[in-house]
């Protein structure tokens, strides 16, 4: 299926990958060459965990899930196997997350270093609870066949919203890790004195924030959104399946850019138990 | 002109108003009973404008500049009044931030402290820095009746998107800053402690990322947008000043939540040189 400036789209999602995996990158040569390496033996080697599983799932890996419905090569593809795509790297997402907060749990109890003090903390931990919630929010209402429509419609607004929000709170809660992390660690030479490794991991942030911005982009241009099917479509008879219906309706009402026309067809649709062909299904973003 | 969900919008609006406010009052209550106080003399006093200015200006002014079009009290506001309100709350917010880097180099330069070394000085400056482009690119753009229709078009969804990128970078730019002073400032006790200081500006990181929550949520509720005039008025014959055509098919193509349908309702007027009237335009957010 054809997308509307599509060149555009490959441009800012080769460099969102690029931007996004160099973020990876930075942040193991950070842990390698400039701090004390990996391991789990509730030391340093332990902590280092923290920022290279939140950097690789909470960062890169959600900002890929949040854009996957976008990938023009996928609308093929049935809703329910993106979904499950969707969910997949959400959950590998969450899975490295919660890792990541048992290593610096760990290394915290060892070093007897108090937990839970900082606002880094605060706001980090609230990300992740939100997440899970989130993750089964998804599962049990999305993914699973049998949330009624009028749940979904009511949900997937909040669905939708709130994962844009955690990511971008996950963005700012990296970005205050590193800070507490730079001054802890750089004492001689000082993090002031801007020593390589100051540099070194300033870019990284720059790095992380230019990923955000460009999944944030992607997400919220109303051209490159998995299109629906056109109205023909919609008025055909019923010839697809219960789970597609509610999904594509669903999907719809979370659409940040729906008109009130498209609501209304929309509504009518519904009303005439009329679906759509699952494999042209409008996405969520 | 009535409101969609006028409840739920109302409810936000003051739940962000009371939020805001909050920030501001405790980011107050922090420099005047947990840290020095105010002044201009190159010592503490006059870092703590730093804070104030920015949570003031940079917080709660641009999100109230944010979500000013989708009062629905204005809606009866000519487009060019609610333009310069846009404008001249951004206008404020960016005096405030400058002077509150004022501020914090004049503190450093005098204390011998470096510049421009941490990852929140780098975000900053950049946030700054890009927010008085935006306004630039904003006042000769989209104020000044000069700029042609398609450079409008070409620029409006770059200016939405940027100023909510703007807005949520200077929110993690902030975290970022509160968790460098507590570090810094908290010794005896020390932060990782935990002491009331702690826990109270803890919770003002807290109240401005929930301030940046409700922002976010009602300027992406397309039910709450300035509405357009219904198509009857867009086939009346043209009775609106040019300024009011160019503004109002510019802000359009910048909404996030256009249809196709619309799109071509308005070329399609565009070609017949068919105006709105000014008074029910559709706004940006």
């Amino acid at each position: 299926m054809a997308m509307e400036g599509y060149r555009g789209f490959l441009a800012l999602l080769v460099s969102a990958l690029l931007v996004g995996f160099l973020s990876v990158i930075f942040t193991l040569i950070w842990v390698l060459h400039y701090r004390e390496g990996l391991g789990w033996d509730g030391t340093a080697l332990e902590f280092n965990w923290h920022p290279v599983l939140v950097v690789t799932g909470f960062v890169f890996i959600l900002g890929i899930a949040i854009i996957v419905y976008r990938l023009p090569w996928t609308w093929k593809c049935s809703k329910l196997l993106m979904k499950s795509i969707h969910a997949g790297l959400n959950t590998v997402a969450a899975i490295l997350a919660i890792i990541s907060l048992v290593a610096v749990f760990d290394f915290h109890n060892a070093k007897k270093i108090p937990n839970m003090y900082s606002l880094h903390s605060w706001v980090g931990l609230t990300a992740v609870i939100l997440y899970i919630l989130q993750l089964l929010l998804g599962f049990f209402v999305f993914l699973l066949p049998w949330a009624p429509l009028s749940l979904r419609a009511l949900l997937m607004p909040i669905h939708v919203y709130s994962g844009l929000f955690i990511f971008g709170t996950v963005i700012a809660t990296v970005l205050m890790g590193l800070t507490e992390k730079l001054i802890f660690a750089l004492k001689s030479p000082a993090y002031s004195s801007l020593p390589p490794e100051g540099v070194f991991t300033n870019t990284l942030g720059l790095l992380i924030l230019v990923f955000g911005a460009l999944i944030f982009w992607i997400v919220t241009r109303p051209q490159w959104k998995r299109p629906k099917e056109p109205n023909s479509v919609l008025l055909q008879p019923n010839g697809g399946a219960p789970e597609g219906v509610e999904a594509s309706v669903a999907m719809n009402f979370g659409n940040m850019d729906k008109s009130d026309s498209e609501l209304n067809n929309e509504a009518a649709a519904r009303k005439r138990n009329i679906t759509l062909d699952e494999a042209g299904q409008r996405s969520t973003m």
